[in-house]
């Protein structure tokens, strides 16, 4: 099942963040970041949504958006993590068409993924292409030398 | 001559943004946000720099740019604005060439622009190709239909 996080979320979020080879220390940081305003603020004045998936009461993956600053629509996934243990059971797809049907009932009509051009996310690349992004652009050397930014974006309708 | 701007400058910044006809009056709510958060905290902790051309005591423009999270070394310029007075003097781009300057005093090596692909930024466009930078990518409808985000860069050496 998919649905809005709640704040006894935050520590099975936390603790697949923390399972995650391929994000960085400055990645997982992040997350508990924009966590807490989440959690504090709410989606509306902190502009960010987590959604989870739960089976048996357990989290099994999570997924954070928010509205592009001055745009009309175009909303940036952030963060989309799914429990090393738990992949491969569709739970990335599904998580994505949760964010996705969310972005529609705001009237939101695109969504933005930037990711990096390493090999260790090619799985991630063939991931997005698979759910029917669109690979939109490759900025050489944007995170650091050697690691591009890719980004997919997908029009909703 | 180009310089770190100063908290005297603030009238001068926001006067120039008003003048600037392409820019939305959302865009332009935008510009004296982050100039708060560049004078009350500091570039350092607010992320923000501020740099202004200026000839005979007179403000005649300013860019604002900073590092994007999770880069090593790749900075967004947010704002460049020239006063259309003083507009075909060449001063956008020595505005930009100080962008380029601090960016590389500070390490920097990539410089993302985002800008719009509709007709009233064509000559932006111009600009940013005549400069040397890099038409990166364009991203249908981003901001809202029919108004593409075109992305510019440049790698610094």
């Amino acid at each position: 099942m998919i649905r809005s996080a709640i704040p006894q979320d935050g520590d099975a979020i936390e603790s697949i963040t923390n399972l995650i080879d391929v994000f960085s220390d400055e990645e997982k940081k992040c997350v508990p970041e924009l966590w807490d305003e989440y959690i504090t603020l709410g989606s509306e004045k902190s502009g960010y949504y987590f959604i989870v998936s739960v089976e048996n009461d357990t989290i099994l993956g999570y997924a954070c958006y928010g509205l592009r600053a001055l745009t009309d629509g175009t909303y940036d996934l952030y963060w989309i993590a799914v429990d090393p243990n738990g992949q491969g059971k569709g739970i990335g797809r599904k998580l994505l068409e949760g964010v996705e049907r969310n972005i529609l009932q705001m009237g939101g009509n695109l969504i933005f993924v930037e990711t990096s051009g390493t090999p260790k996310y090619e799985l991630t690349r063939h991931f997005y292409l698979k759910v029917g992004y669109n690979l939109a652009a490759t900025i050489r050397d944007f995170y650091s030398r050697g690691d591009d930014l890719v980004i997919f974006t997908k029009h909703l309708t």
